[in-house]
């Protein structure tokens, strides 16, 4: 129900029933390497066009976080996608595979955790028992639709960040639904079934952010146009759910990169929130670590999904940590709203992820 | 809750506590110029790019149902929107100005119907008490990102169909919250103080849809590529409600336009589903009567919401229905993906609205 404002508290705790990361040849030489599901090391995933090569990320991420919930496609009662392609096609394509009920959204970078906020919400308010939420990047096709084709070599500078080439999807079910089904004989609880998901995952809050625009119009600065945006949503989240900043183990951002974080560390504590160094955390610097190739950071719809889906919740049913929140960011802008002189209207999603039952 | 595989029924019956809808020059001259709350007379709504202009739609549409549910902008807890531009960027500024939280949405011209559906669903779910749910689209704006732009002048075959220049918004609410906010004096009942909302109108259920793709790819000819996306969520809704096509009054699709609206008809004859004519309609069909120009009819996700938003509402509730299910139709393509050869792919979501009370 509605808490506060503009959050949303999930009293049945949706479960994450799985969670499937795919990634390409650069994230394989990561630091998050051993988190993802599947990692290819052609770039275009032996596709005709980097569009498909996007396409197959989704594809292959969605199929596989299906598997690993000892499910079948047709199980799945939503598909709640969106992606950065114009039109979200990629999500639209992936739709059409699976067949499935299918809500097209659109957050930008932010649209990993709008999926799974809307996602939390459907089952926990038994308008679903199944649902899949999935979004994924790719380096080559937002190079090639947002700024230039990668073979001009066109210079950046250092405050930009690179796409993240990865999908990441989730899939979100109620307990009871699992248990249910395991009595009548056709399903034996997916959960139990699945030893690394022993620690088992409750979404159990989610906060929609509100667009903050600080008249920002550089594209290759994203980060400090979306920390406004990330701050924005963490006060309200705290706020709305009365809770402080020593509620969480970990709040982490989407992908502010260097840039955007240190912005938002210092808008943090001019707003009174205080949150240690080793409580925080950016999806965009987790995802390559130091490596200085990606300037500012890693960004893309794929790089808040990959590192949740995978790294963070590995990590958090390993037992790390008891309870997350992640902080999706994203901007809204297009090539043409840039070409056309408009600031960089920013928003953020959050998403709060705990633990249930003993750390295994 | 979820009724059969894929639909909601909203026991709450979320109320629409108003709705405006904004169009140009040649909506102006249609039949349902009287439906409009706002016509402008230059196509460029006094903005610098088609771009603005679409924009400006969305805004003057939004903040006119605010107005009209005697709302006030802070009061909208949830906005709901999508469009047909890259990264729905009128959605996002439009976002930005309202500063409400913001879930974007996408389903190309079927956007409308999914974006009622939800907020519907929120406000059913207690999730919030406003929640206001807009699209827009701009025939020039349309023509020039998916097409060419309109001086070039290009021909087009009798298949095609015209971008609508419309804006349209909703605000959901419970009648609840309505009622009880005139006991704590902070608002007097928005629904009754509106003499042209007499007869209210409740969301009673929606059905998502699925990805239908018949490997059609013609561009210039959606209405075909479409219609079996309709037929599959009108099955899908009369299958999961329990209802036969009699139980509406009239069931009406988003723009199928002449073509699409005659595939229809036959593909629904074959599957045993018999609705008279007289209670079929295609938005498409009744935004600019027969007007050759148009070629097969409207489109774009300004046709479904203003035709529904603006006509279909209004003679609801003067009485001349008392419940009616709109199907909006999209086709999910990008001018990329026709480029790159793929074929079309098309949804459609369905949303039941009826008449609660007396004719006024």
């Amino acid at each position: 129900m509605l808490i506060g404002h503009q959050s949303w508290k999930f009293s049945t705790r949706p479960q994450i029933l799985s969670t499937a990361v795919v990634g390409g040849p650069f994230e394989a030489q990561g630091p998050l390497a051993e988190d993802f599901d599947i990692l290819h090391g052609d770039l275009l995933l032996q596709q005709k066009s980097w569009e498909q090569a996007e396409q197959m990320l989704l594809h292959e991420a969605c199929d596989k976080a299906i598997e690993k919930a000892h499910l079948t496609k047709d199980r799945i009662q939503f598909f709640l996608s969106g992606d950065l392609m114009n039109q979200i096609i990629s999500s639209s394509f992936a739709a059409r595979t699976l067949a499935s009920p299918y809500l097209g959204i659109f957050g930008a970078c932010s649209t990993s955790m709008e999926g799974l906020a809307l996602a939390a919400l459907l089952v926990d308010k038994q308008c679903a028992r199944y649902v899949m939420t999935a979004t994924a990047s790719h380096n080559a096709s937002a190079e090639k639709q947002y700024r230039y084709p990668t073979e001009y070599g066109s210079q950046k500078p250092p405050t930009a960040q690179w796409t993240v080439t990865a999908g990441g999807a989730a899939v979100v079910g109620a307990v009871e639904a699992a248990a249910n089904e395991a009595v009548d004989g056709s399903v034996i609880d997916p959960i139990a079934k699945d030893e690394e998901t022993k620690g088992r995952l409750a979404v159990t809050s989610a906060t929609v952010g509100r667009v903050v625009d600080m008249g920002l119009t550089d594209p290759f600065n994203m980060g400090a146009a979306m920390a406004p945006a990330a701050l924005a949503t963490i006060e309200a989240h705290f706020r709305d759910l009365d809770v402080g900043e020593e509620h969480y183990d970990l709040v982490v951002t989407g992908d502010l990169g260097k840039v955007g974080a240190k912005i938002l560390g210092e808008l943090m504590v001019r707003h009174g929130i205080h949150i240690p160094d080793d409580r925080y955390a950016d999806c965009g610097l987790l995802i390559y670590g130091d490596n200085p190739a990606v300037w500012s950071g890693g960004s893309g719809c794929g790089c808040s999904a990959s590192v949740t889906y995978g790294h963070l919740f590995r990590e958090l049913r390993r037992g790390r940590w008891k309870r997350i929140l992640v902080v999706a960011t994203g901007a809204l802008l297009s090539p043409l709203s840039f070409q056309q002189g408009e600031s960089i209207p920013c928003i953020a999603h959050a998403v709060a992820i705990e633990r249930d039952g003993d750390t295994p």
